[in-house]
């Protein structure tokens, strides 16, 4: 069993941590909130009194923060942990952020003989709790196997994707496609009904051809399709839209960083924009759908 | 077995009507091209000398043309089929068409009392040589049942999309669809490659997670990700960029008819234009890679 | 002083044909709409019982209709009005249609012999009345002059486009650089507004720079930078969403026709489309400003 | 007349410098570009060895630099010229960075009591050679009427756009809009050519219509409309497609610091990186013309 620093409690943060206490691990954690702390140290873990605390004798290092800056803060900032991290531990930044940030940090800690990946997470806060997480790692092989052990304990498919930074790259990838097939899907289908046609067949039928893809198969955005989904439940999230834009955000960042072309995820970017202008950004993400069923 | 007329002997008809004849039933064909006739005979078909030749006797018509104004020609312009089919022939009109010909030609059939349903398929060459196209099919469900016998013949999935011209935009929708998640998969995969990922790698990744769709599953547009398909033989159609151009200017059409909102769809439309424009028409539609990709 | 035949007597065909009666012509006028045909009687025209009375010694019959069915309906369809035309008659079409209904229907009128332009206007119901019109007119040189004497009693700007249809070309391609100059304004506008500039300020540099547009000049979309414009007046319109999203479903379908790539003005069309499923189709079409800024 | 100093003798910097040797203007010069250097000490510039020097007894420090790092290194990095400016020199930063950027430098330098402007330019090489420079000034009133005095000898327009930032904001929304109106009055004009039209007679058409905008008067992107515009010139710029991409990836991160919609300008920037994907970067931006044109 390993000895785990673990920074950022939040609705994230909070359940992994305890999946690790679960799993038998000794668990120091650290948190701004004395409630979210309070809430770990019942269930067994070690309270760090200052953020560097975490680092004291720690196997691992785990984060789970908001943003690039924090990451950069917390790591290589003024008093930064890279003041007091030892050879042994190795840091797992969960966190999804930009990847210059974690390339910026990773590199860092790495010129200072510190092991590093980025490992950010997909699965949601059910996934959390569940122990079911998605992680998708970037880090040399020997990183990422380290990290694995670990990982397993607080998720279920665990991807190595690339090297450091390449964790946050396949993320953002992967959500800027997921927010073009929902958009995508959800005017195909729009047409379909303003056409007289049944959502429900005219979904079985795109299922079954070229059309098919992960939004209309689990998370249909169309109410009534599917049962036990945000849009059959009132478009409560699930994947609030305030978080697909923030993603969308770090994916128009790290196309700005390699000059990519991304006119689809520019657009989707801009659809769930104009959500949020609507006052929409607290619902499920799949209410996209109501930008063309609403009328 | 049954007396089948057949009109469209081109790319798709040929292959669709040879396969009729090898289930067994009696074909009478036309076509404006003698030599596509000249191999149907020679597999077994009898030759109608005028087009309202297919009429004769038959259970069924089939079409496969180009455009809704050759199927509004063949069927209700001057001297059309519909003053020469008998109340017993159903019309199944196979060709990928607007939806507003679709319901024109099919309503003023039905008011004659002469039974019709849109018919279009996906599957390609392949498909209709293999005989294993997909149909999706408008009409009335008994309509639909009597056109699934011999559509069995040529197809392995066929589906009831709804009322006359349903199948037109069923169809039409998915393919919109698919567009968007050819282009959207291409920029996401291309965003992955300029930060360094491995495209395979990536692919593996957003397949276990929720950019999963077709594409990326069985038509990756990125070269040497997957074998056997166009974009790891030169981009070889498939599916060439001027049919899914084609089948976007339907969609576009099908918006327009009712007002529904389709940006994504409507830029996938634009890029697959600035393709052709790029003198790309004749490659397969996963070309569309290299609008991301060539540098 | 000409006879002058004029079908369709709405918004703009009304006040249209007040201008020839006090131009000094003689107007024998035709609708559907007893009350508009009333107004006209009163104000000194003839009335035609059955359409084809306006052409009854007409040098000129004008007409001002919906769409491009109800212009092919009218003088082209069963018992259309080429059958009555005399050969010394011009006809003259304001109505904004399709291009390609203007070519279909002027080219059949120019094979019996009966010249044809069409004169699609801008200006308005304002314009219309004022007598301030522009007219695009598209047919051969002689029949734009011969139009044109009669036009300038109906508007102020007369415009040559070219052959037979390129009126409406023109003007469709007018109207939808318009839409994208409002949408393009309006986002740069309020991304200014976000950042905490004046968008008076704003709106004089960019009218100083090479942002300046006919919108920002004349139409601003942010209240209370111009007067007396819709956007300081509550949208009350002014050019509404709803025609804005016709011309850009007509731009489309000639984009359609030529396979012409349009992508800034297929999303500007998106967009309208949004505004109108928002409940926005009788505003302003200046009333897009609102998608960005309303928060 | 005022002691100035001078960091960034570029192509823009160099001939900017040597308008305030003529106007009278004593002026320290520092580039890491030795030939740079000697241009300007040919001219009666004086040389600084180290880039303090520039400080030294200098009224006014103006700097012209690629990016927002650099500006952030220059006055705010280690050993940076917070360290070493007096009291009574005002910065007036001239370089097109991120507005975030700007604030950041700006507020720092304030707060060390050290007047700042943010002074972006528009008017290219040739403006800047012949003095007619456009300066989009940020900063409170005091400062912008002293940077007023010496930014008179180097441009002809100069606008006070609001606070520190203000100036970067301005001109990004004026750079995004002006992409707008190119790329939306390309496809105006090109479907109009697609249509048989002539594109001397439609431009001359929109220009006298609501489509008018400052591309369409002054830099026609269709070839042979004007004269000495690039487009009549190979397209050899004139403002580079670089450029252009650049600013518009400025204008996307403005457009994310306050989450802001803008599909249009977003559409735009992608059809930009289209253009560099296919090795048209060193283009004049007018020839994103040959997107729509090449067939």
């Amino acid at each position: 069993m390993a000895q785990v620093g673990f920074i950022g409690l939040g609705n994230m943060g909070g359940p992994m941590a305890i999946n690790l206490l679960k799993a038998g691990h000794q668990v120091c954690v650290f948190d701004l909130n004395p409630e979210a702390v309070a809430t770990l140290e019942a269930s067994g873990a070690t309270k760090a009194t200052v953020v560097s605390d975490v680092c004291r004798e720690a196997d691992y290092v785990i984060s789970m923060l908001p943003a690039g800056k924090h990451v950069r803060a917390v790591y290589t900032g003024d008093d930064g942990l890279i003041n007091y991290l030892g050879k042994n531990t190795q840091v797992i930044d969960c966190s999804t952020i930009d990847a210059e940030s974690a390339q910026f940090v990773g590199n860092k800690l790495a010129e200072s003989g510190i092991a590093f990946v980025d490992a950010p997470v997909s699965g949601g806060v059910a996934g959390a709790a569940a122990g079911t997480l998605t992680f998708i790692v970037g880090g040399n092989k020997a990183d990422f196997e380290r990290a694995h052990v670990v990982l397993t304990n607080m998720g279920k498919n665990i991807f190595h994707a690339g090297d450091i930074g390449a964790g946050q790259v396949a993320k953002i990838c992967n959500n800027m496609l997921l927010s073009i097939l929902m958009a995508g899907t959800s005017e195909a289908l729009q047409m379909g009904v303003d056409h007289g046609l049944d959502p429900k067949v005219l979904s079985e039928i795109m299922l079954n051809s070229s059309g098919r893809n992960w939004t209309l198969e689990l998370y249909n955005p169309c109410p009534d399709v599917l049962e036990n989904v945000p849009s059959s439940n009132g478009y409560k999230p699930g994947f609030m839209v305030d978080l697909m834009a923030k993603d969308l955000g770090l994916a128009m960042q790290s196309a700005q960083q390699t000059n990519s072309a991304t006119p689809m995820g520019a657009l989707a970017k801009n659809l769930y924009n104009l959500m949020q202008n609507q006052g929409k950004g607290s619902e499920d993400f799949s209410a996209i759908f109501k930008l063309y069923s609403e009328k």
